[in-house]
């Protein structure tokens, strides 16, 4: 008799086993040497919340676990791990055992693995796994990198669309080579092109005698082997699609689930994010310091440059500056609100362009609504601003000067900040990467340079 | 005969069928009043395209449209509709064409689109609806914003465990209201608590005979109705789950699948990212000016305070700057790399935060590394930039006093920029509304401050 009530237990306290409790206990046992006990611990966690685990425990600690553990290694930790950890714990282990692991991964997640390594590793890896396994492997790494050919399953159900229900069930019930679970059964023509699918709850519902066709579902997306993840998380996603089958030169060879899509989107908006505060994909919690510590550094070297050409503009005003600190005071303010509202326009407009809301065909609308706002809100702070001023420096005309700087930065940033993502994408390069280094250097100089030039033509 | 053929045309050319050619012609037929013709297109699309292409239309154009499709408005648009264009479709059709069109819904979709109006509107359209969808939808509001309760779905297959296959199966056939689609099978024991789910093709494939509780998924995770939707998306994630039953006072009620979660992570990735810009989440391309004004309006403000304090701290050096105006010129420098690295430690800390990767247990490790990384990049970057003014106005003095500066305020920018969202999480808020604001005003105000201290004290 099965223990029903095992659950009833487990999932009233934390979202998961791995709590911070949980991982003090690991960590005290390694310290206390006790790896008998930390070992327990471990195999007491689903393979995620254990990844989890790994990635949380300090760099030596987390030796100790993976060594502690390396005969009983689940190889779906692997799967779970960050790319940096998953390193570390590949070397640790040693291509061999990590061959082992690989080999008992199913395909797709074997390629995620696999993909990652350096080319020299990758080849050692794939010279110990079995045939089978190896050439299924090849072959998935022969698509692009973040193709649908990397993403799909090898493993599914399709069956000609002229079956019966019945047919399909004693296909299924003979047949030993079946998915561990699948939810869609994929239908092909006589040239093996995919013509629709059935979800199993029709198949079940129906009788044996139905034609397959007669209760597919017709309006399926077919997906090209070469097509981008990113195209394909957005079609899962607009469509709400369970799966959708890939096909090569015509040819059905794989399916994609919405399960192997969650992680793309996750991937997808990683990128974006990072990009748009000029950070590499691979700077994570985990990465060495050396390596975060390169990945900051060539965007730090980009805003040099453009913060050296701001100090550029600045000093060809050094005279006017001199006569009136006044400007050097107030320099950071128009700085930082062209700089802000290029940031929000931006953002908007490079969320809108990966949602693909944002096309060539209402691109002149977006832009004229960003320079529409960029003039309200510029009135409304060079009012603000303004005042401020004249209060601060008893000079209305000063007030005047700042004001009218802000309008037009602020006008700057809402057409830059919305045109040039929209340029960059329709040039083929990612609209994140256009971030804030280019746009704050452009409202600086532009600022500065607005700021400055009209306090010399009217203030001295 | 089905026409097996369809399929190969349509999929070869764009992703979905809504092309930038298709939207010109709708709006060339709409522009040259034929309107039939642009109903006859608008038609052809699937309906999550017929949203984008609504989406996509000018506010004219889009109203005649609405207007030309009233009768026929495919219910399922309002679930795939942007939300403020969504508002205004709903206030064009009027309330009880948009009840008629609510009760078609499924209840999640149904809630989805109720939630968003506004309390009398929500009153007036529930009032229309058949007293069964109204219950339904009530209970489904009844449930807090973004939680577990307002997401699942009411359809779902659940029996007792101590079923057997071929019990289950009769079942299913003799049942008249299943849900159209559904992947797995929820077993209860016998005061109705979820104890273990079955896909569907397990049940295809085993003996009529065999008990569910011997081929069911024991390890699922239950989630009570109050769970915050971004924790449920995260278990979806972590656990690869395709469904999961949600109970309410220990009593199956509902059930989530791994499509909505889709949905959800998109939600809150927008909301990280929007919030890290200082932006409204009602901030889109649709919004009307005026909103979007307002939603950049307050953010604006507190960057105004912020740079107000910064331009206090340089009024302090007056004098120092009168004295030495490359101070002003390189003012802007110091500022700037602050500025970025403190976004860029900020952007990988709240990424990891939302990911459930930097957690109390790793904090001090996290702190620390960011630390590291602001000394080192700090040291290369003091040497540039230290030669640079050396060169530029042959000081070697001015060199060190801003080199230091430099280093000082990368370190800062390490240390707050991971720490702030660290603390901000810990206290319960939202990681990252800590956002730009807050941190450049403090690496702006350090930097000018440290820069303009050291260059008074050293070089006057």
């Amino acid at each position: 008799m099965v223990d029903i009530n095992q659950n009833h237990v487990s999932t009233q306290s934390a979202i998961t086993e791995l709590t911070l409790e949980f991982i003090a206990s690991v960590n005290s046992a390694l310290d206390e040497g006790k790896s008998e006990e930390a070992i327990n611990l471990a195999k007491s966690l689903h393979y995620a919340d254990l990844a989890d685990l790994l990635e949380n425990l300090g760099h030596t600690r987390r030796e100790e676990l993976v060594e502690a553990l390396r005969d009983s290694f689940d190889p779906n930790i692997f799967a779970e791990l960050d790319e940096t950890v998953r390193e570390r714990v590949i070397i640790q282990l040693g291509n061999s055992r990590v061959a082992e692991a690989v080999a008992e991964l199913q395909v797709d997640d074997a390629i995620d693995v696999v993909e990652e390594l350096g080319e020299d590793k990758q080849l050692k890896i794939l010279a110990s796994l079995p045939k089978n396994e190896r050439a299924l492997i090849e072959e998935g790494l022969s698509y692009p990198e973040d193709s649908a050919g990397r993403l799909m399953q090898r493993d599914f159900i399709a069956v000609s669309f002229e079956w019966s229900v019945g047919q399909t069930i004693d296909f299924m019930r003979d047949s030993e080579e079946l998915p561990t679970d699948f939810f869609d059964i994929f239908l092909m023509d006589n040239e093996h092109y995919p013509v629709g699918t059935v979800p199993l709850g029709r198949i079940i519902r129906s009788n044996r005698n139905v034609k397959l066709f007669e209760i597919m579902r017709k309006h399926i997306k077919i997906i090209p082997v070469s097509m981008d993840q990113e195209e394909v998380a957005f079609l899962f996603r607009q469509r709400d699609l369970m799966s959708a089958p890939v096909v090569d030169n015509g040819v059905l060879v794989g399916t994609i689930t919405v399960d192997d899509i969650v992680d793309v989107i996750h991937e997808e908006h990683e990128e974006d994010i990072m990009r748009l505060a000029g950070v590499g994909e691979e700077d994570d919690l985990y990465s060495a310091v050396i390596d975060t510590m390169k990945s900051r550094f060539s965007w730090l070297l980009i805003h040099l440059l453009s913060a050296l050409l701001a100090a550029y503009v600045i000093s060809l005003f050094a005279g006017t500056i001199q006569e009136l600190v006044a400007l050097a005071i107030l320099m950071p303010i128009v700085a930082t609100m062209g700089g802000t509202a290029s940031i929000q326009t931006l953002t908007v407009a490079v969320r809108a362009i990966a949602m693909r809301e944002l096309t060539p065909s209402n691109a002149y609308r977006t832009i004229g609504k960003e320079i529409t706002v960029g003039v309200l809100n510029g009135l409304i702070f060079a009012s603000i601003i303004g005042f401020i001023v004249y209060a601060w420096f008893d000079s209305a005309l000063l007030g005047v000067v700042i004001g009218l700087a802000i309008i037009v930065n602020l006008i700057v940033a809402g057409f830059v900040g919305s045109s040039l993502p929209i340029i960059l994408q329709s040039l083929g390069f990612d609209p994140a990467v256009a971030s804030s280094a280019f746009l704050t250097s452009i409202t600086d100089i532009i600022g500065f340079y607005v700021f400055l030039g009209l306090a010399a033509s009217l203030l001295l």
